[in-house]
């Protein structure tokens, strides 16, 4: 299984504990880029299309104008059981541009020659002290609007002023929904399951409410929260409902949250970084404990083109 | 496994071919009602509330006023893996009241010793032969309509002028639509799937055309039609499009089924047999191969109940 590797290793993506409830496990990189360190063509983002968590990094590097200051390798949408890998034949996908492995395993063994803990994406790279600076999306994406940023093009995805705002919004969004919708589709019983889902709308009803008044969730600027919430709302309809049993509402049945959606999507940086076939391939294909037949559905393709009247809404796009 | 009955038995109700394309198996026992032998009391139908086929019978019975002329037994909506059977504590479920079976096989096997096919619901039992006189839902449905009608309240299901028309409607919806829910959920392949996924919506929007100016499958008359397309439409947000990954579209989605659908749910026999609790129990718990957790999902719990305006069609419910 692990070819390439000795030692016992954490392949186990969906674990639950005794109760059935899927537990995330904490992750290991956790440093933040001195700014004095922080220059153009140091630093690199391992990602993937298909992981919420990385699209969040792909969507602030284009807002701030950073995709000539931080370069990116996208890995194989499909996940086997030797973890993240790159296919460069596969449409969308790259190489290792940087060190030239064939897993994103090996990235980790190279920071840290005892890791034997999950693999994941995103994974923000030092190419000077060749290791993992972090691998936590919420810390690298404060990364990239706070120490990254002046290197862009000068918009603000986290006004300090709104800066405990944002936290709030982002520590809210967390649990029920970001991390909800795996609490829900990796629910091993039925009440851990009961819970997640009803935690999760509640929450879309909440933020639904919110979002009728406001354009964005802090308020009238877009914000590293609002970037949060559009990678789990973009992969709902097609991914979630269906494959996570998250099927209480569709988002294109909120009145809200549909149009929000919209909003954000056709917003530069968002729907070009939504590559929804590595979204649909990963998700159906790599979990056969909910997906057993690896066969990825038709529908529903919803229209994040369709026109929306958020822009009568106070506030506008950053850029 | 089968404790109770040597041989061979078919316990695969999934089978699909090299191709990866679900096959029904056909039925077996085929026989029509003697006019002269339908008497009240004689004949008893074994059902199951989850069952799209079986259902069929339900509401036609109710319809036709059969309820003191055919008696039912219901079984549990969880099918093990010796099949259907009689779990009397459960609500909504009964003892076998005619022979006092534990398992449906037994009626099989009383039937005829020799059966090891696959044991299926509904099931037409001859209480003075003690046999099964039909287990082919559309076959039972029209002696239903035909043999017992006199011995009911007069409604006519299948009026004999229109019964090509009816036939022709059931041949049209059965392979895309009653068995397409099926071949979509039960593929093996992404191409099996994808034949069948698009078949399913290309004539849900077929029929959902059909129905803008007509208030019934056939006209201006509600026949055994509407009642095969009932038992799969009011079945398909709930199940077929998250645990079957039919999930183009929603029927609620759909300007005309969607109403249709309520229209039927509130005429006298269809939305009382509606046992939804038993239709998710069976669907979400009895297929490890499509669902291995075995949870039962939130939703999404249409409102079948809210106002329509399909009474301004012409036609009207026939009790």
């Amino acid at each position: 299984m692990h070819q390439f590797l000795d030692g016992e290793w954490v392949t186990e993506y969906e674990a639950t504990n005794e109760d059935g409830e899927f537990e995330r496990q904490t992750t290991t990189f956790r440093d933040r880029v001195d700014p004095e360190e922080a220059t153009a063509g140091r630093y690199h983002l391992y990602v993937s299309y298909a992981c919420p968590w990385a699209h969040r990094t792909l969507i602030a590097r284009r807002l701030l104008g950073l995709e000539d200051v931080i370069s990116v390798d996208v890995v194989d949408p499909y996940r086997a059981a030797d973890g993240w890998q790159f296919s460069p034949e596969k449409d969308g996908c790259t190489p290792d541009t940087v060190n030239g492995f064939d897993y994103l395993r090996e990235a980790y063994v190279a920071a840290d020659p005892n890791y034997t803990g999950r693999v994941t994406v995103p994974v923000l790279w030092d190419t000077v002290e060749d290791t993992i600076v972090n691998n936590e999306s919420r810390e690298i994406l404060r990364n990239l609007t706070t120490v990254f940023a002046d290197l862009g093009n000068g918009v603000d995805l986290s006004p300090e002023g709104l800066r405990d705002d944002i936290d709030d919004a982002l520590d809210r969004i967390y649990e029920p929904i970001n991390n909800g919708v795996y609490r829900t589709g990796f629910a091993d019983s039925q009440a851990a399951y009961d819970d997640a889902v009803a935690e999760l709308f509640d929450a879309l009803d909440y933020w639904n409410s919110v979002l009728e008044d406001q354009r964005y969730l802090v308020g009238d600027r877009l914000t590293e929260a609002d970037i949060a919430m559009y990678t789990t709302l973009v992969r709902f309809d097609e991914v979630y409902h269906t494959h996570f049993m998250c099927n209480r509402r569709l988002i294109r049945e909120y009145d809200t949250l549909w149009p929000y959606l919209r909003d954000l999507y056709t917003t530069l940086g968002f729907g070009e970084t939504t590559r929804m076939d590595h979204i649909k391939e990963h998700y159906y294909t790599t979990h056969p404990d909910v997906s057993p037949k690896r066969i990825i559905p038709a529908g529903p393709a919803p229209d994040f083109e369709a026109p929306h009247d958020r822009d009568e809404l106070a506030g506008e796009p950053p850029v």
